[in-house]
């Protein structure tokens, strides 16, 4: 669960990225990432943790600092016991912006999972420090995690797995790579086993900027599909067996795109400024 | 437009097959259409149009013959000439029962279009004649054809081109090898043109037998998408240029498998024998 909000505090941006997000000509969505973390002011910290490449930590430093950032460092974490190192942790105590990179959700959460380094991101975001994701980086915020599954747009029995994520919220759950990889079926799959939390699909060059009150922003080039299972009428999860399709009756569909809304808390969506372009 | 129902009469069974049905062990849908057609008495006339190869007529005449149908013909209308030809009309006149094979709908749309051969499609089935198409064959069915688009579950300006088809009902556009071809964005963005018509996503292997009353039951091993946006609150699809991802907000998206219904006139989804499963 989300760490408890300072009295008086605000809980700090919370940004699932799609990944592959724009990085060089116009990264609106990386830039205004930066921005939240204090622009100019700004220290971020990278956590490349999901990546097995070597140089992606370097990657992003060069971007954060291209674009302003007064203080930027990757601080490896590639083994648990990395996560009890005092000198790492002290980073993230001090930084203004967390940045998680893409890789494997799995590595996030297999070596930080359950650490001081999992409870210290909670609790700075809980003071008011954004905190930033992109694909796997981006599926690992959430209290409930797609650890992986198969493609197609309707929801089969066992087409997903979920596990224990960061835990930031546990409003939605999120997919990555939305459109490039099709993958609106296993979201349907993991909403039928409770229709608690909200349904939230990425496409590529795409971010929900999440602020403290829950009003989920679109960013960048493509669009966020939302899965409200709030008014399902049916579910027949509990019936099926592997492989075979779920029935789901009453789900509420929202496709998003920049300038569009959805408030969390109260479900509701908003054209915001498309609707006052339509006049 | 369908043609009118004569009086004291019912409209025929409207039967779209999202391509790839079981064919050999248990075809389910393909027998359920011989019933209907009239099972042992059923006279049943194949347009094998759609389809380029030479087997396609002879294969399903085998099929329906082995299924128990009295007189089973495929009747080739390979040209616009050959839809005016008397001898071929007359066995569709004839006929209890008229199964459209996968191919390319623009074949159907481009020979068939406007022929006393669709006018004669449309009569039979408003006299009740059971009409069925699988594949291309079922995107031909309705009075909005989707002639061809792009992969994806996001929604597109550009990504679909919708071409008048055979109309036998205007209720619904149906897009087909739902699972299998990754088509949710291209069926969204057809109704974002106009959200007067339901979209209806067939898997392989998956049938929608819409009965007289305009009632849908699903037949077949996978699931049929159901995408509704009569409560839509608002689509950006007049804003957007083409290769911009559509923003629609307020859908509602329904997820059938076998035992489940939809009706096509009060747009309500249900259980049925599921929920009776579920107890």
């Amino acid at each position: 669960m989300p760490s408890p909000v300072p009295d008086g505090g605000t809980r700090g941006w919370i940004i699932p990225i799609g990944g592959g997000e724009e990085k060089e000509n116009n990264p609106q969505i990386l830039k205004r990432f930066v921005e939240l973390c204090g622009g100019d002011q700004a220290d971020i910290v990278i956590l490349p943790t999901a990546s097995r490449l070597a140089d992606t930590g370097a990657r992003y430093e060069r971007i954060f600092s291209g674009l302003g950032a007064a203080r930027v460092e990757a601080v490896d974490f590639d083994t648990r016991r990395d996560c009890d190192e005092k000198s790492r942790l002290q980073r993230i105590a001090q930084a203004t912006g967390i940045f998680m990179t893409g890789g494997n959700q799995l590595r996030l959460s297999t070596i930080i999972g359950g650490t001081a380094v999992a409870k210290l991101i909670r609790q700075r975001n809980a003071e008011g420090v954004p905190v930033a994701g992109t694909s796997a980086g981006a599926s690992f915020i959430s209290e409930h995690m797609i650890a992986f599954g198969e493609e197609g747009p309707t929801p089969i029995a066992g087409s997903v797995r979920l596990a224990p994520g960061l835990g930031l919220t546990n409003r939605f759950i999120i997919d990555q790579h939305f459109r490039e990889r099709d993958r609106i079926g296993r979201l349907l799959t993991a909403l039928a086993f409770n229709p608690f939390a909200v349904g939230i699909g990425l496409d590529e060059d795409t971010a929900a900027f999440i602020g403290p009150d829950n009003t989920l922003e679109v960013e960048g080039s493509g669009g966020i599909t939302v899965v409200d299972a709030k008014g399902i009428e049916f579910s027949s999860m509990d019936l099926v067996e592997e492989g075979q399709p779920v029935c789901m009756l009453g789900l509420t569909l929202h496709l998003l795109v920049a300038g569009a809304t959805f408030n969390l808390s109260t479900r509701q969506a908003s054209a915001g400024e498309l609707a006052r372009a339509k006049g």
